[in-house]
């Protein structure tokens, strides 16, 4: 087979990429599945649940879930284009690849896009959207686009602060959030923050192969999409609110991959979400413990408020290749870190620090970009980025009540381990 | 998990539906792998591979195929929207639900669409077509939607002779053809018959999962994806002939299902293209041999040249309800047969026999039908549709030359076997 | 990979040899676990919950479980070498290719065997061992090795019986029961009968692949060991039981397995011993009708009260050769039959019907026996197998109480199944 | 399921025990399969093919291997019992827990047990044996039992020096050799260093689960069976030799972990032997460079001359507990050490570096013993382990021809990667 056929290399591949992330064993195992008949009398137990528990994770009562066998760009897609019409005019903040070619999809579906230009490194200019709205007295703005975490910088935006500058300007634009790289690790509150669509892919906070795109709806949305002229067959809502509704989906669904998210949110629930939120922030912060104080290097982010808990660019300094680092750690440590793409192409790598992961499991992130950094030539000390990693972990527990509770007992119990013959 | 936490049915639930079909252990396995990074150096192997060995399924030496995250519904959309403007006319010949279905989805992406019927157990009137492009001097018809294999009916229909017919008319319509129950089962000669778009997804003949659409184009036809004016981005094929160039895609693959497929093109390699549809006629002439031979019954389709070597359509007699025999064989025998649609509902079931099967998986499909039909009343003579499906079996071998070859040798090595204490 | 490597035979093997059996999905999946430390802290929760749960599969209270990393084999071994001493007298009744080989063993491991020969196609042969017991009045015998399903030649003994008979008279030896093929599918009850060590494997009725030997033993044989002079040190029990009472074993355990284990004994449970005994029933006396009614044959058990509800040993008529009927199905139907061994090489073929299984994966092994049987020129009517084994299901239910009530339930739902648009 | 019931810990549970190592994704995907035959007429393909290939890891062209359903420790009882009678005189030095093991192994089955006593941190005492063998005129010295890797204490021992010692004494004693924490990972020459009996298992360099314990024999040890008085069965080499000729096993073999093993085999050779030995040492000696230079520790081999490639064990300061730092690496960072075991327990930790690994997965051992060591309060610099690794690996490449030569070809090409759009 071809994924064992090329001349072998040892070990684990590390995957420190902002996704796919790693897959747990117990949702790689939910995926061996015999094949089923998806329209048995079973199989909205299935359905059921999942559609159910999704809302959960997005935070939303009155928010409606829908799961596409696509990518998330379908679901970047199946969300403009439910509800919205050719030339309908939208906001898009872009300040990173992937908010750039949410615009650029927009463009291409035929809607009127406005691009803000923020420079990479920052997020959502929430003040300047407001100033927009407010002075947008035909509301003749149909949506804001606003990644949530931007993949490309590592910056997260204030969601929040965007709805409430919204509602100051009594604007009644649909907001779109792209929460593919934050959803299922950084807080997402749907309802909280009054989001119309949100999107998410399944290969990032839940721990699966790519293959399903995931949208969440609100009610507000879901009455706009008798009206979108959009053209649309395969990502239609209304085809999925009717065949939903009876636990069925209206094409041949994903199975394994539903098996697998079942399985992946099990374990999210099992961890707890708050739990979850933490996790990500504590290994996050160990990581730009590691950035800062380690190597002496900065994130692409430029400011503590932008710093996204899933990803981090690192800014390699003045005169070196970011992508002759990836490229060593590829090559030489097994080593997956994420590229600089567009505007910080060799000027940055990146490491994920979303889904299934540990301390333990960054470290290797962390010693073999540092590794392939010494090995570029990079003046970075040895050992230096994991040690201030380790420090940061040593000294701290995630934070959320629960976890540190659960912190604790890890720790707290006596050390009563292996008997004499062990 | 929640698949198996209701009660437990024990046992193997028989899948007899035509498609998802049966994962072989061997696709199950190559799923089970590691995420990886896919815009790594080492990915575009496994990208040109399946590529490649993608045109060999269908048959062509100039056609280009392209894989989607999507359902197979996802490749009808993608081939309409790449190839056609709004307003464009296209001729639907009408004989099942998935003819009717994609009928449907190219009416709402806004094409002309004028539909043929033709009653449901025939297939693609290919003379009535002849004329209708005769007549249309001016050319303004731009496709003709074909449904090689109905699997609503277990209806095929002679794509070669509606390409002759087309010829003969001198018309350059594209031909699109669905080949979604048909490919990777049935021969399939893209080249040969001049197919234009052809589409198929993972989980019939390619023995997969859900969750990939594939598309094939023809050079005729990717010449007109610069021309077309549906609004499209997800299924945009320029995308993905800019990435694929290179064995990358335009956003995250579905890798585990990638992985699947390249364990299962080996496969069918290994078998051998000519024995696979040699397989898969020897296997539903016994499967109609029950029903015609065994139970006096009859398919759907009304005469042999309409025969489906993957799927057979039986009409229960009348006054009794096809249902009641899906329903009784799924919750008393654990067999998922295939439900009757729309205008056939009630009025038969379906056995899919495609994908990853022999003979004795057949039978536990015939023999549950069996049992089903008996329970619901229907005078059917117990064992006579495995009686006569074996006799089928016992007296025939597959026909293609290496096939029938190949078993002979399975029978003819000396009965060695077993030895003493074995 | 060899497993793919040969020339591919289409579909899946159907397996119905007795043993190993087929593993259903869900202890597939348990088995696709990392490797862990098997002295943490964490790994007593795994073996103490399996230990507790074996009891139950025992259906004992007192008796205590152990779990090898051997086959069955080795938990014969186990049970033999921890009890007894070079030299003690046992007395084994010999009535098939299992009760000899144990027969066998207890001889070349230096004890004083006494052979019972009866007749194959009869079982332990209850009263002549009464006698024999009555008229050992100094107890020189110190064990019987009763196999409470002979594998060889479908037949299953009273164990009940056999105690009563040991109680009647007045002796203390042990009672070492073979229950590779009949536990976890046939009502076996170790503190009931008064068993004393009862051994089995994991590829039978636990539906795992082979690996795990499986011994429960009595606390009166517990007693024993301390003074069994056997040399032994793989097999020795005093080493489980001091590191089996803190969660460990004495040397690393077969990880996976165990894991599998765990899943099994959930379905087993899950599905209820009542049940899964009463589904074997209900199966096996389906197949007894296929031979009998529908092919006219013999089963190798001389009379009802020896059939086994785990497998059938069919005799063929005189002039045929059992192997060539073999044979054939295996390579011309991919049906893997067991074979005659021994006495009756070439005059049996045997279908093992134990394990994860229903009606219609039954199925296939008598209609693929059957088709075998007629290309070996045997006169049997073709579908008269099936036909005679569906109208048993047909007519018939799993006797148990809580079973005859799920079959119901099974069937008595509303025929509400698929919507229109399914 | 027990294995993810309990309160989840987030993350891949760092495996750095010696033993079970990391199961590679491909050897995890061989073992989803089926069951089958294990009578059947195809399946010797598989049986020849491990048994054939088990030679190469050996390095032997006379010798035999035979693979048990057991444990290693059952392939330790199958050399001694098959080879040796009671009261049989054999010599054991002793110097580690697992030399101590198999001692008390060979006293417990019958045999005059001569203890050589060695201080723990030193191997087999070459000079002193040789001096007893030359003193054994009467050759009343039937075996040696040498633990080629004593995997409690990190000690490799010279075999081919033991070896030369033997033939200077020109004594005919049969020398058998613990390799289960070696073969696979370090230079096993069993021809060259005339190993009559080597044991091993499938849980260390062959990356298995545990379940397999592999013996391989020498034509001289193999005339030896027939004479050799010990009472045996399970583990009959007799038994084996005779149905392993035709392909099969004298009991239901563990099938899905002899898959495994076909698939890690696979591994091996792809790898190239000479490179999997290479790489072992390379990546130890990047452990020890940690251990050393990194900390200031000791390992607890005495001399480099000792130094295991697969383990080592690491001693802690006077005044602190190494089970201390184990449970806090297990509780707070999930990483599995290794304990001291008898002597050194408390004294030492162990990681182990044998099977599937890599740099950076050993990096997250490293860097988690290091923090637990902080969190015990022993003084290290944090980072330093890992600091003086990476140093040593960016530094070094593993040293076989053919490594070397595939490591600079791992650096050498182009940064070509990850072009714009990626």
């Amino acid at each position: 087979m071809s994924n064992t056929s090329a001349a072998r290399i040892p070990g684990r591949n590390i995957l420190a990429v902002p996704g796919p992330t790693n897959v747990p064993d117990a949702v790689q195992r939910a995926m061996v599945v015999s094949m089923e008949d998806h329209r048995s009398t079973k199989f909205p137990e299935l359905t059921h649940g999942l559609l159910s528990d999704l809302k959960k994770i997005y935070r939303t009562a009155e928010g409606q879930p829908f799961i596409f066998p696509s990518s998330g760009t379908g679901a970047w897609e199946a969300a403009l284009t439910n509800t919205l019409s050719p030339g309908d005019r939208v906001l898009v903040p872009r300040f990173g690849q992937f908010s750039h070619l949410w615009a650029d999809m927009a463009q291409r579906l035929g809607f009127d896009v406005e691009i803000l230009d923020v420079d990479w490194g920052e997020g959502v200019p929430v003040e300047r959207i407001g100033e927009i709205l407010k002075a947008d007295r035909q509301h003749t703005i149909k949506g804001i686009l606003a990644c949530h975490n931007e993949t490309a910088t590592g910056v997260t935006s204030d969601i929040g602060a965007l709805r409430r500058a919204m509602d100051a300007a009594g604007h009644p634009a649909l907001l779109f959030v792209d929460g593919v790289s934050s959803i299922g690790c950084i807080d997402f509150r749907m309802d909280e923050w009054g989001v119309d669509l949100a999107v998410t892919g399944s290969q990032k906070g839940l721990m699966l192969p790519a293959g399903l795109g995931i949208l969440c709806v609100s009610q507000k949305a879901l009455k706009t999409i008798g009206h979108a002229k959009s053209r649309r067959c395969y990502f239609d809502l209304a085809d999925m609110v009717r065949t939903n509704a009876t636990g069925y989906f209206p094409y041949t669904p994903a199975l394994s991959l539903l098996y697998g998210l079942r399985a992946a949110l099990d374990l999210l629930f099992q961890e707890g979400l708050d739990n979850v939120f933490a996790r990500h922030h504590y290994l996050a912060s160990g990581v730009r413990a590691a950035i800062t104080e380690g190597w002496g290097l900065e994130v692409c982010a430029k400011a503590p408020k932008w710093h996204s808990d899933t990803v981090s660019a690192i800014v390699v300094p003045e005169g070196f290749n970011a992508a002759q680092v990836i490229d060593t750690a590829y090559r030489r440590y097994n080593l997956a870190l994420g590229a600089g793409l567009s505007k910080v192409a060799g000027k940055v790598f990146r490491i994920g620090h979303l889904g299934d992961l540990n301390e333990l499991m960054l470290v290797s992130a962390i010693a073999g970009a540092e590794m392939a950094m010494l090995d570029a030539g990079i003046d970075v000390r040895p050992g230096s980025g994991v040690g201030a990693a380790g420090q940061y972990w040593r000294t701290h527990t995630p934070g959320a009540q629960t976890a540190t509770h659960a912190a604790t007992q890890r720790v707290a119990e006596p050390v009563a381990r292996r008997a004499a013959n062990a």
